[in-house]
Protein backbone atom coordinates (compact mmCIF):
# COMPACT_ATOMS: atom_id res chain seq x y z
CA UNK A 1 0.00 0.00 0.00
CA UNK A 2 1.78 3.08 -1.32
CA UNK A 3 1.97 6.50 1.71
CA UNK A 4 -0.12 9.39 0.69
CA UNK A 5 0.21 12.71 -0.14
CA UNK A 6 -0.14 13.74 4.06
CA UNK A 7 2.40 11.22 5.16
CA UNK A 8 5.47 12.52 6.87
CA UNK A 9 7.47 10.63 4.81
CA UNK A 10 6.18 12.10 1.74
CA UNK A 11 8.81 14.13 -0.45
CA UNK A 12 7.02 16.82 -1.56
CA UNK A 13 10.15 18.40 -3.27
CA UNK A 14 11.00 15.59 -5.51
CA UNK A 15 7.47 15.44 -6.44
CA UNK A 16 7.48 19.19 -7.57
CA UNK A 17 10.73 18.51 -8.97
CA UNK A 18 9.77 16.03 -11.03
CA UNK A 19 6.71 18.32 -12.04
CA UNK A 20 8.96 20.69 -13.38
CA UNK A 21 10.67 18.32 -15.71
CA UNK A 22 7.61 16.99 -16.83
CA UNK A 23 6.58 20.98 -17.78
CA UNK A 24 9.23 20.77 -20.78
CA UNK A 25 7.10 18.77 -23.54
CA UNK A 26 6.47 19.20 -27.41
CA UNK A 27 5.88 22.35 -28.38
CA UNK A 28 7.03 23.47 -24.71
CA UNK A 29 10.92 23.21 -25.36
CA UNK A 30 11.94 26.28 -23.97
CA UNK A 31 9.91 27.72 -20.87
CA UNK A 32 10.70 31.36 -19.12
CA UNK A 33 10.38 30.83 -15.20
CA UNK A 34 6.58 32.08 -15.20
CA UNK A 35 5.94 29.38 -17.52
CA UNK A 36 6.91 27.06 -15.56
CA UNK A 37 5.73 28.09 -12.78
CA UNK A 38 2.08 27.88 -14.57
CA UNK A 39 2.52 24.29 -15.60
CA UNK A 40 3.75 23.24 -12.58
CA UNK A 41 0.67 24.96 -10.59
CA UNK A 42 4.13 26.19 -8.57
CA UNK A 43 4.96 29.43 -7.21
CA UNK A 44 7.84 31.75 -8.98
CA UNK A 45 9.90 31.28 -6.24
CA UNK A 46 9.51 27.46 -5.91
CA UNK A 47 9.45 26.82 -9.66
CA UNK A 48 12.86 28.98 -9.59
CA UNK A 49 14.45 27.00 -6.70
CA UNK A 50 13.73 23.99 -8.71
CA UNK A 51 15.00 25.04 -11.72
CA UNK A 52 18.30 26.14 -10.36
CA UNK A 53 18.99 23.18 -9.27
CA UNK A 54 18.20 21.12 -12.11
CA UNK A 55 20.51 23.58 -13.66
CA UNK A 56 23.19 22.63 -11.40
CA UNK A 57 23.21 19.39 -11.55
CA UNK A 58 23.42 19.21 -16.00
CA UNK A 59 19.42 18.47 -16.22
CA UNK A 60 18.68 21.89 -17.36
CA UNK A 61 20.05 24.67 -19.30
CA UNK A 62 19.47 28.20 -18.86
CA UNK A 63 19.44 30.53 -22.21
CA UNK A 64 18.99 34.39 -21.17
CA UNK A 65 15.47 33.58 -19.76
CA UNK A 66 14.78 30.43 -21.17
CA UNK A 67 14.94 27.30 -19.86
CA UNK A 68 15.16 23.60 -21.44
CA UNK A 69 15.77 20.48 -20.42
CA UNK A 70 19.36 18.64 -21.18
CA UNK A 71 19.93 15.47 -22.88
CA UNK A 72 21.08 14.54 -19.30
CA UNK A 73 17.90 13.96 -18.43
CA UNK A 74 17.45 11.06 -20.63
CA UNK A 75 19.57 9.27 -17.76
CA UNK A 76 16.61 9.04 -15.92
CA UNK A 77 14.36 7.03 -18.44
CA UNK A 78 17.73 5.08 -19.33
CA UNK A 79 18.06 3.65 -16.23
CA UNK A 80 14.40 2.18 -16.55
CA UNK A 81 15.46 0.83 -19.96
CA UNK A 82 19.20 -0.13 -19.16
CA UNK A 83 17.19 -2.13 -15.88
CA UNK A 84 14.84 -4.25 -18.37
CA UNK A 85 16.39 -7.25 -19.87
CA UNK A 86 13.60 -7.68 -21.81
CA UNK A 87 14.48 -4.91 -24.36
CA UNK A 88 17.64 -6.26 -25.45
CA UNK A 89 16.42 -9.82 -26.17
CA UNK A 90 13.55 -8.64 -27.76
CA UNK A 91 15.33 -6.26 -30.69
CA UNK A 92 16.53 -8.85 -33.30
CA UNK A 93 13.91 -11.16 -32.55
CA UNK A 94 11.65 -7.91 -33.63
CA UNK A 95 14.15 -6.65 -36.26
CA UNK A 96 13.68 -10.77 -37.82
CA UNK A 97 10.17 -9.78 -38.37
CA UNK A 98 10.51 -6.43 -39.75
CA UNK A 99 13.05 -7.10 -42.25
CA UNK A 100 10.45 -11.01 -43.17
CA UNK A 101 7.51 -8.58 -43.57
CA UNK A 102 8.50 -4.91 -43.62
CA UNK A 103 6.07 -3.55 -41.15
CA UNK A 104 6.42 -2.32 -38.04
CA UNK A 105 6.96 -3.94 -34.88
CA UNK A 106 6.53 -3.11 -31.19
CA UNK A 107 6.76 -4.27 -27.78
CA UNK A 108 4.75 -2.56 -24.90
CA UNK A 109 3.86 -2.72 -21.55
CA UNK A 110 0.85 -1.97 -19.34
CA UNK A 111 1.25 0.96 -17.04
CA UNK A 112 -1.87 2.26 -15.05
CA UNK A 113 -4.61 2.50 -17.60
CA UNK A 114 -1.14 3.05 -20.59
CA UNK A 115 0.49 0.93 -22.29
CA UNK A 116 4.65 2.29 -22.81
CA UNK A 117 6.34 1.24 -25.73
CA UNK A 118 9.53 0.03 -24.96
CA UNK A 119 11.10 -1.15 -28.25
CA UNK A 120 9.98 -0.35 -32.31
CA UNK A 121 11.17 -1.43 -35.06
CA UNK A 122 9.87 0.59 -38.13
CA UNK A 123 9.46 -0.69 -41.36
CA UNK A 124 11.33 0.68 -44.00
CA UNK A 125 9.17 2.31 -46.10
CA UNK A 126 7.29 5.59 -44.47
CA UNK A 127 4.20 4.89 -43.81
CA UNK A 128 4.22 4.27 -39.83
CA UNK A 129 3.74 6.44 -36.72
CA UNK A 130 5.52 8.91 -34.98
CA UNK A 131 5.88 5.69 -32.12
CA UNK A 132 9.10 5.77 -30.21
CA UNK A 133 10.41 4.23 -26.79
CA UNK A 134 8.77 6.04 -24.28
CA UNK A 135 5.11 6.88 -25.78
CA UNK A 136 2.09 6.01 -24.32
CA UNK A 137 -1.12 4.68 -25.73
CA UNK A 138 -4.47 4.55 -24.05
CA UNK A 139 -4.78 0.52 -23.70
CA UNK A 140 -8.30 -0.14 -24.84
CA UNK A 141 -7.28 1.56 -28.20
CA UNK A 142 -4.13 -0.45 -28.54
CA UNK A 143 -3.82 -4.02 -29.68
CA UNK A 144 -1.14 -4.65 -27.27
CA UNK A 145 -2.94 -2.78 -24.48
CA UNK A 146 -6.04 -5.20 -25.18
CA UNK A 147 -3.86 -8.10 -25.13
CA UNK A 148 -2.56 -7.33 -21.57
CA UNK A 149 -6.10 -6.14 -20.28
CA UNK A 150 -7.19 -9.55 -21.23
CA UNK A 151 -4.92 -10.89 -19.02
CA UNK A 152 -5.78 -9.06 -16.03
CA UNK A 153 -7.50 -10.67 -12.55
CA UNK A 154 -11.02 -9.68 -13.07
CA UNK A 155 -10.97 -7.47 -9.82
CA UNK A 156 -7.77 -5.25 -11.63
CA UNK A 157 -10.26 -5.17 -14.66
CA UNK A 158 -13.05 -3.78 -12.68
CA UNK A 159 -10.32 -1.20 -11.45
CA UNK A 160 -8.95 -0.52 -14.77
CA UNK A 161 -12.51 0.52 -16.12
CA UNK A 162 -13.35 2.27 -13.03
CA UNK A 163 -9.92 4.54 -14.13
CA UNK A 164 -9.93 4.45 -17.61
CA UNK A 165 -11.20 6.82 -19.89
CA UNK A 166 -12.83 5.77 -22.60
CA UNK A 167 -12.67 8.11 -25.40
CA UNK A 168 -13.73 8.22 -29.45
CA UNK A 169 -10.29 8.75 -31.15
CA UNK A 170 -12.51 8.37 -34.24
CA UNK A 171 -15.80 7.22 -35.01
CA UNK A 172 -14.63 3.48 -35.27
CA UNK A 173 -13.29 3.51 -32.03
CA UNK A 174 -15.31 1.29 -29.18
CA UNK A 175 -15.72 3.17 -26.08
CA UNK A 176 -18.67 1.01 -24.69
CA UNK A 177 -17.39 -1.04 -21.24
CA UNK A 178 -19.86 -3.56 -22.31
CA UNK A 179 -18.85 -4.66 -25.96
CA UNK A 180 -14.94 -4.15 -24.81
CA UNK A 181 -14.79 -6.73 -22.03
CA UNK A 182 -16.52 -8.81 -24.84
CA UNK A 183 -13.68 -8.43 -27.35
CA UNK A 184 -11.02 -9.10 -24.38
CA UNK A 185 -13.21 -12.23 -23.67
CA UNK A 186 -12.57 -12.84 -27.46
CA UNK A 187 -9.17 -12.05 -27.26
CA UNK A 188 -8.35 -13.74 -24.46
CA UNK A 189 -9.53 -17.11 -25.80
CA UNK A 190 -7.96 -16.57 -29.66
CA UNK A 191 -4.54 -15.86 -28.05
CA UNK A 192 -4.01 -12.47 -30.26
CA UNK A 193 -5.87 -9.13 -30.80
CA UNK A 194 -6.52 -7.72 -34.19
CA UNK A 195 -7.41 -3.64 -34.23
CA UNK A 196 -8.82 -2.32 -37.33
CA UNK A 197 -9.58 1.52 -37.62
CA UNK A 198 -10.14 2.17 -34.19
CA UNK A 199 -6.83 4.12 -33.15
CA UNK A 200 -5.97 4.94 -36.48
CA UNK A 201 -8.14 4.58 -39.51
CA UNK A 202 -7.02 2.34 -42.39
CA UNK A 203 -4.67 0.76 -40.38
CA UNK A 204 -4.54 -2.60 -38.68
CA UNK A 205 -2.66 -3.71 -35.99
CA UNK A 206 -1.91 -7.28 -34.34
CA UNK A 207 -0.96 -8.40 -30.35
CA UNK A 208 -0.03 -11.36 -28.81
CA UNK A 209 1.17 -11.34 -24.89
CA UNK A 210 5.37 -12.35 -24.27
CA UNK A 211 5.06 -14.56 -21.07
CA UNK A 212 7.55 -15.55 -18.60
CA UNK A 213 8.30 -18.52 -16.83
CA UNK A 214 5.01 -18.40 -14.80
CA UNK A 215 3.14 -18.02 -18.07
CA UNK A 216 2.50 -14.43 -16.44
CA UNK A 217 2.08 -12.03 -19.54
CA UNK A 218 4.50 -9.30 -18.64
CA UNK A 219 4.50 -7.63 -22.34
CA UNK A 220 2.95 -7.86 -25.46
CA UNK A 221 4.05 -7.64 -29.25
CA UNK A 222 2.59 -6.20 -32.36
CA UNK A 223 3.05 -5.53 -35.85
CA UNK A 224 1.17 -2.70 -37.05
CA UNK A 225 0.32 -2.06 -40.77
CA UNK A 226 -1.65 0.01 -43.29
CA UNK A 227 -4.68 -2.00 -44.54
CA UNK A 228 -3.98 -1.05 -47.68
CA UNK A 229 -0.48 -2.67 -47.37
CA UNK A 230 -1.74 -6.25 -45.64
CA UNK A 231 -4.69 -7.84 -45.48
CA UNK A 232 -6.82 -9.83 -42.71
CA UNK A 233 -5.94 -12.68 -44.04
CA UNK A 234 -2.29 -11.81 -44.54
CA UNK A 235 -2.09 -11.08 -40.32
CA UNK A 236 -3.70 -14.23 -39.38
CA UNK A 237 -1.88 -16.61 -42.12
CA UNK A 238 1.74 -14.69 -41.71
CA UNK A 239 2.09 -12.41 -39.50
CA UNK A 240 0.72 -14.03 -37.04
CA UNK A 241 2.75 -17.35 -36.11
CA UNK A 242 5.92 -14.51 -36.63
CA UNK A 243 4.44 -12.75 -33.79
CA UNK A 244 3.79 -16.39 -31.35
CA UNK A 245 7.64 -17.56 -32.32
CA UNK A 246 8.63 -14.19 -31.11
CA UNK A 247 6.91 -13.59 -28.27
CA UNK A 248 7.81 -17.74 -27.44
CA UNK A 249 11.77 -17.04 -27.69
CA UNK A 250 11.75 -13.37 -25.78
CA UNK A 251 9.35 -14.85 -22.70
CA UNK A 252 11.68 -17.84 -23.05
CA UNK A 253 14.91 -15.94 -22.27
CA UNK A 254 13.77 -13.41 -20.19
CA UNK B 1 26.41 30.75 -13.37
CA UNK B 2 24.50 27.42 -11.54
CA UNK B 3 23.94 27.35 -8.40
CA UNK B 4 26.16 25.45 -5.46
CA UNK B 5 25.05 23.09 -3.28
CA UNK B 6 25.70 25.39 -0.55
CA UNK B 7 23.24 27.96 -1.97
CA UNK B 8 20.07 28.38 0.23
CA UNK B 9 17.75 27.61 -3.23
CA UNK B 10 19.56 24.22 -3.99
CA UNK B 11 16.74 21.55 -3.31
CA UNK B 12 19.08 18.71 -1.86
CA UNK B 13 15.92 16.46 -1.53
CA UNK B 14 14.98 16.67 -5.21
CA UNK B 15 19.02 16.01 -6.47
CA UNK B 16 18.55 12.96 -3.55
CA UNK B 17 15.19 12.12 -5.40
CA UNK B 18 16.63 11.49 -9.08
CA UNK B 19 20.18 9.84 -7.85
CA UNK B 20 17.47 6.99 -6.24
CA UNK B 21 16.27 6.94 -9.80
CA UNK B 22 19.52 6.05 -10.70
CA UNK B 23 20.68 3.82 -8.47
CA UNK B 24 18.39 1.19 -11.08
CA UNK B 25 20.73 -0.39 -13.60
CA UNK B 26 21.42 -2.81 -15.62
CA UNK B 27 22.23 -5.69 -13.61
CA UNK B 28 20.64 -3.80 -10.50
CA UNK B 29 17.00 -3.85 -11.62
CA UNK B 30 15.26 -5.09 -8.27
CA UNK B 31 17.48 -3.81 -5.19
CA UNK B 32 16.49 -3.92 -1.55
CA UNK B 33 16.09 -0.50 0.45
CA UNK B 34 19.47 -1.66 1.79
CA UNK B 35 20.85 -1.95 -1.45
CA UNK B 36 19.49 1.57 -2.45
CA UNK B 37 20.88 3.34 0.35
CA UNK B 38 24.13 1.61 0.03
CA UNK B 39 24.24 2.74 -4.29
CA UNK B 40 22.99 6.37 -3.52
CA UNK B 41 24.99 7.26 -0.20
CA UNK B 42 21.60 7.68 1.82
CA UNK B 43 20.93 6.58 4.51
CA UNK B 44 18.30 4.16 4.93
CA UNK B 45 15.73 6.19 6.55
CA UNK B 46 16.52 8.65 3.83
CA UNK B 47 16.45 5.93 0.96
CA UNK B 48 12.96 4.86 2.01
CA UNK B 49 11.32 7.95 2.57
CA UNK B 50 12.02 8.35 -1.62
CA UNK B 51 11.37 5.21 -2.72
CA UNK B 52 7.83 5.35 -1.15
CA UNK B 53 7.72 8.59 -2.38
CA UNK B 54 8.59 7.27 -5.85
CA UNK B 55 5.97 4.73 -5.40
CA UNK B 56 3.09 6.50 -4.09
CA UNK B 57 3.54 8.39 -7.64
CA UNK B 58 3.97 5.66 -9.78
CA UNK B 59 7.81 6.02 -10.60
CA UNK B 60 8.54 2.83 -8.44
CA UNK B 61 6.96 -0.75 -7.65
CA UNK B 62 7.34 -2.67 -4.39
CA UNK B 63 7.09 -6.57 -4.73
CA UNK B 64 7.78 -7.84 -0.91
CA UNK B 65 10.83 -6.34 0.29
CA UNK B 66 12.49 -5.55 -3.60
CA UNK B 67 11.63 -2.23 -5.34
CA UNK B 68 12.16 -1.26 -9.26
CA UNK B 69 11.41 1.40 -11.56
CA UNK B 70 8.14 1.28 -13.05
CA UNK B 71 7.71 2.47 -17.17
CA UNK B 72 6.24 5.77 -16.12
CA UNK B 73 9.56 6.61 -15.27
CA UNK B 74 10.47 6.83 -19.05
CA UNK B 75 8.12 10.16 -18.64
CA UNK B 76 10.83 11.80 -17.39
CA UNK B 77 13.58 11.16 -20.89
CA UNK B 78 10.08 10.86 -22.73
CA UNK B 79 9.66 14.79 -21.74
CA UNK B 80 13.11 15.85 -23.69
CA UNK B 81 13.02 13.43 -26.94
CA UNK B 82 9.15 14.96 -27.07
CA UNK B 83 11.01 18.36 -27.19
CA UNK B 84 13.31 18.11 -29.03
CA UNK B 85 11.94 19.07 -32.53
CA UNK B 86 15.49 17.21 -34.46
CA UNK B 87 14.35 13.97 -33.52
CA UNK B 88 11.40 14.09 -35.82
CA UNK B 89 12.97 15.33 -38.27
CA UNK B 90 15.86 13.34 -38.76
CA UNK B 91 14.25 10.02 -38.22
CA UNK B 92 12.62 9.16 -42.12
CA UNK B 93 16.40 11.00 -43.22
CA UNK B 94 18.07 8.88 -41.46
CA UNK B 95 15.99 5.52 -42.33
CA UNK B 96 16.73 6.63 -46.32
CA UNK B 97 20.24 6.47 -45.57
CA UNK B 98 19.84 2.76 -43.83
CA UNK B 99 17.69 1.82 -46.97
CA UNK B 100 20.64 2.19 -49.35
CA UNK B 101 23.79 1.23 -47.22
CA UNK B 102 22.13 -1.49 -44.69
CA UNK B 103 24.59 0.25 -41.81
CA UNK B 104 23.67 1.95 -38.66
CA UNK B 105 23.46 5.95 -38.67
CA UNK B 106 22.76 7.39 -35.40
CA UNK B 107 22.22 11.19 -33.83
CA UNK B 108 23.92 12.52 -31.12
CA UNK B 109 24.70 15.81 -29.07
CA UNK B 110 27.36 15.75 -26.84
CA UNK B 111 26.40 16.92 -23.13
CA UNK B 112 29.39 17.35 -20.85
CA UNK B 113 32.09 15.35 -21.66
CA UNK B 114 29.83 12.61 -23.44
CA UNK B 115 27.66 12.40 -26.17
CA UNK B 116 24.13 11.53 -26.04
CA UNK B 117 22.78 9.01 -28.79
CA UNK B 118 18.88 11.33 -29.48
CA UNK B 119 17.94 8.66 -32.73
CA UNK B 120 19.69 5.39 -34.21
CA UNK B 121 17.97 3.15 -36.88
CA UNK B 122 19.39 -0.08 -36.79
CA UNK B 123 20.59 -1.80 -40.05
CA UNK B 124 18.70 -5.39 -40.84
CA UNK B 125 21.63 -7.77 -40.43
CA UNK B 126 22.84 -8.07 -36.99
CA UNK B 127 26.32 -6.88 -36.92
CA UNK B 128 25.38 -4.28 -35.10
CA UNK B 129 26.18 -2.44 -31.55
CA UNK B 130 23.58 -2.15 -28.83
CA UNK B 131 23.12 1.44 -28.96
CA UNK B 132 20.04 2.77 -27.89
CA UNK B 133 18.15 6.53 -27.29
CA UNK B 134 20.40 7.68 -24.42
CA UNK B 135 23.14 5.88 -25.01
CA UNK B 136 26.77 7.50 -23.51
CA UNK B 137 29.81 7.53 -25.18
CA UNK B 138 33.16 8.70 -24.09
CA UNK B 139 32.88 12.01 -27.04
CA UNK B 140 37.29 11.39 -28.00
CA UNK B 141 36.46 8.05 -28.81
CA UNK B 142 33.37 8.43 -31.01
CA UNK B 143 32.78 10.30 -34.30
CA UNK B 144 30.00 11.79 -33.99
CA UNK B 145 31.83 13.05 -30.60
CA UNK B 146 34.90 14.44 -32.39
CA UNK B 147 32.75 16.12 -34.84
CA UNK B 148 31.08 18.26 -31.95
CA UNK B 149 34.25 18.44 -30.36
CA UNK B 150 36.13 20.11 -33.52
CA UNK B 151 33.42 22.14 -33.42
CA UNK B 152 34.27 24.01 -30.31
CA UNK B 153 35.87 26.84 -28.95
CA UNK B 154 39.67 27.17 -27.76
CA UNK B 155 38.34 27.85 -24.40
CA UNK B 156 35.54 25.39 -24.52
CA UNK B 157 37.80 22.31 -26.11
CA UNK B 158 40.88 23.34 -22.74
CA UNK B 159 37.64 23.05 -20.81
CA UNK B 160 36.54 19.71 -22.28
CA UNK B 161 40.19 18.29 -22.05
CA UNK B 162 40.28 19.43 -18.37
CA UNK B 163 37.75 17.27 -17.99
CA UNK B 164 37.68 14.26 -19.78
CA UNK B 165 39.07 10.68 -18.62
CA UNK B 166 40.76 9.99 -21.62
CA UNK B 167 41.14 5.82 -21.59
CA UNK B 168 41.96 3.42 -23.76
CA UNK B 169 39.31 1.34 -25.43
CA UNK B 170 41.63 -1.31 -26.69
CA UNK B 171 44.81 -0.99 -28.67
CA UNK B 172 44.06 1.18 -30.84
CA UNK B 173 42.04 4.13 -28.86
CA UNK B 174 43.84 7.67 -29.18
CA UNK B 175 44.23 9.24 -25.53
CA UNK B 176 46.97 11.24 -26.11
CA UNK B 177 45.85 14.96 -25.83
CA UNK B 178 48.32 16.45 -28.54
CA UNK B 179 47.01 13.73 -30.98
CA UNK B 180 43.64 14.28 -30.30
CA UNK B 181 44.09 17.97 -30.92
CA UNK B 182 45.55 17.50 -33.93
CA UNK B 183 42.98 15.10 -34.87
CA UNK B 184 39.76 17.18 -34.37
CA UNK B 185 42.11 20.23 -36.65
CA UNK B 186 41.44 18.38 -39.58
CA UNK B 187 38.20 16.99 -39.00
CA UNK B 188 37.19 20.63 -38.85
CA UNK B 189 38.76 21.41 -42.10
CA UNK B 190 37.70 18.04 -43.70
CA UNK B 191 34.13 18.10 -42.54
CA UNK B 192 33.27 14.96 -41.09
CA UNK B 193 35.47 12.57 -39.05
CA UNK B 194 36.55 9.47 -39.70
CA UNK B 195 37.17 6.86 -36.64
CA UNK B 196 38.82 2.97 -37.16
CA UNK B 197 39.25 0.44 -34.64
CA UNK B 198 39.54 3.09 -31.23
CA UNK B 199 36.02 2.54 -30.33
CA UNK B 200 35.49 -1.40 -31.50
CA UNK B 201 37.76 -3.07 -33.26
CA UNK B 202 37.06 -3.77 -36.32
CA UNK B 203 34.67 -1.02 -36.59
CA UNK B 204 34.56 2.20 -38.71
CA UNK B 205 32.66 4.87 -38.32
CA UNK B 206 32.08 8.72 -39.85
CA UNK B 207 30.30 11.50 -38.98
CA UNK B 208 29.25 14.89 -40.21
CA UNK B 209 27.79 18.49 -38.27
CA UNK B 210 24.57 18.69 -38.12
CA UNK B 211 24.29 22.99 -38.26
CA UNK B 212 21.31 25.16 -37.94
CA UNK B 213 20.77 28.30 -39.75
CA UNK B 214 23.31 30.40 -37.61
CA UNK B 215 25.68 27.61 -38.67
CA UNK B 216 26.11 26.66 -34.80
CA UNK B 217 26.68 22.63 -34.69
CA UNK B 218 24.14 21.15 -32.87
CA UNK B 219 23.94 18.07 -33.40
CA UNK B 220 26.06 14.88 -35.47
CA UNK B 221 24.92 12.11 -37.38
CA UNK B 222 27.30 9.11 -38.14
CA UNK B 223 27.15 5.83 -40.20
CA UNK B 224 28.81 2.59 -38.64
CA UNK B 225 30.02 -0.48 -39.91
CA UNK B 226 32.27 -3.85 -39.84
CA UNK B 227 35.14 -2.55 -41.88
CA UNK B 228 35.05 -5.80 -43.13
CA UNK B 229 31.66 -4.76 -44.57
CA UNK B 230 32.48 -1.33 -46.00
CA UNK B 231 35.79 -0.08 -47.06
CA UNK B 232 37.60 3.49 -46.29
CA UNK B 233 36.74 4.51 -49.85
CA UNK B 234 33.07 3.07 -49.77
CA UNK B 235 32.79 5.70 -46.69
CA UNK B 236 34.08 8.27 -48.65
CA UNK B 237 32.57 8.10 -52.01
CA UNK B 238 29.41 6.38 -50.68
CA UNK B 239 28.54 7.15 -47.44
CA UNK B 240 29.67 11.11 -47.03
CA UNK B 241 27.48 12.24 -49.79
CA UNK B 242 24.40 10.60 -47.69
CA UNK B 243 25.45 12.32 -44.87
CA UNK B 244 26.46 15.84 -45.72
CA UNK B 245 22.60 15.43 -48.15
CA UNK B 246 21.48 14.26 -44.77
CA UNK B 247 22.57 16.82 -42.21
CA UNK B 248 22.15 19.29 -44.66
CA UNK B 249 18.35 18.79 -44.73
CA UNK B 250 17.99 18.32 -40.91
CA UNK B 251 19.41 21.46 -40.51
CA UNK B 252 17.28 23.13 -42.39
CA UNK B 253 14.25 21.91 -41.23
CA UNK B 254 15.19 22.89 -37.53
Amino acid sequence: MAIQKSDPDYVTALVRGLSVIRCFDKGFESLTLSEVAARSGLTRGTARRFLLTLEAIGYVSQNDRTFRLSPKVLDLGYAYLASVPLWEQAQPLMKEIVDQIDESCSLAVLNGTDVVYLARVPPRHLHTLPVHVGTRMPAYVNSMGRVLLAELEDADLDEYFRHAELRKLNRYTVTSETVLRRILHDIRKNGYSMLEHELHEGRRSMAVPIRNRDSVAVASINVSALMSRATKKEFVDRFLPLLKNAAFLIGKAI
